[in-house]
């Protein structure tokens, strides 16, 4: 008997099930047969697709998050910022800030799902940078040879903290302080 | 018949042991049984001190860390920063890292477990900020005015977030860049 592969629309639902019981119950509550039920699949579709929770979970991450997106091009370095980070902060803020919450409580027990994780929300992210740090180049804002390491770093840093140990909102007021007190001048050292 | 509280040795020798098992086998497996055993205090202590394990484990991390500690004096700003920061790197690095990680598992479910190692890991820790700027202030390193928020907040995110998403070694590149690529300019805005 020849065993297929999940086709493209049924992972794309499968994966969504899994995201809407991660929101709803958590990871640690999360059965293989309460996605199955919820993308209404048999059970022998997602073992054929995924033969644990872990990689199960790796694919939805990896099919919400997995992507990168055009960054904002607002004309300046520091409208760039401002609009860039008030995403992110929306993001954190919102059901996707609390299923990754919850997912680093997994995370640290399984090495392959951090690795999954950080490259999702991480590094397929870098290219956003990227291209904010070259268009402020190309508009004379920052020198040449300018890199986007520590800018990607230092963001990323400020807001999972905030989000993970709730230090405050994410607001006008964080969002400016961070812009105008922190990432601008770490990019504009030696300026 | 009048129930007394534990005395102060015996709580610091019961802390000691959460504190051991929290390091062996993590939040979840630790059972208040086991503490009773490892500290070889009956239960009935155990109990009358702290309810339950929530309870139990707070004490433990305020005992361990929820006090201060004077800050390095190097002589220089930038001297206090690197001396300061590879100590808060080398507790991250180790046993201690290790079990706060774990402990922030259970802390997403718990908003006072994470009220207390947010006091105990942050809140306390923050005069020692304070005497760093104020003796840069004093020899002419920063100007009159400036405080060690920014400081703080950016030297906590990045060392938990390396941390946690094990994105690299904490090492002496990691303190040279992070001091000189984004606390010295953070404190040095302006000037």
């Amino acid at each position: 008997m020849v065993v297929a592969a999940p086709k493209a629309d049924r992972r794309v639902t499968i994966c969504e099930a899994v995201f809407e019981l991660l929101a709803e119950v958590g990871y640690d509550r999360m059965s293989m047969d309460a996605v199955a039920a919820r993308a209404r699949a048999s059970k022998a579709t997602i073992y054929r697709g995924w033969p644990n929770k872990p990689e199960l979970v790796m694919a939805a991450v990896e099919h919400r998050y997995g992507g990168s997106a055009e960054p904002p091009d607002t004309g300046s370095l520091r409208g760039d910022l401002v609009a860039h980070l008030s995403t992110v902060c929306a993001v954190a803020d919102g059901i996707d800030g609390a299923v990754f919450t919850g997912l680093l409580t997994a995370a640290t027990h399984n090495a392959e799902l951090s690795a999954v994780m950080r490259r999702c929300v991480y590094e397929t992210k870098h290219v956003m940078y990227e291209t904010m740090i070259k268009r402020a180049v190309a508009r004379g804002e920052l020198p040449e040879g300018s890199t986007p390491e520590l800018l990607h770093e230092v963001l990323h840093a400020l807001v999972m903290s905030r989000r993970l140990w709730r230090a405050g909102p994410f607001d006008e007021a964080f969002v400016k302080r961070t812009v105008d007190g922190v990432l601008l001048p770490v990019l504009r050292q030696g300026c």
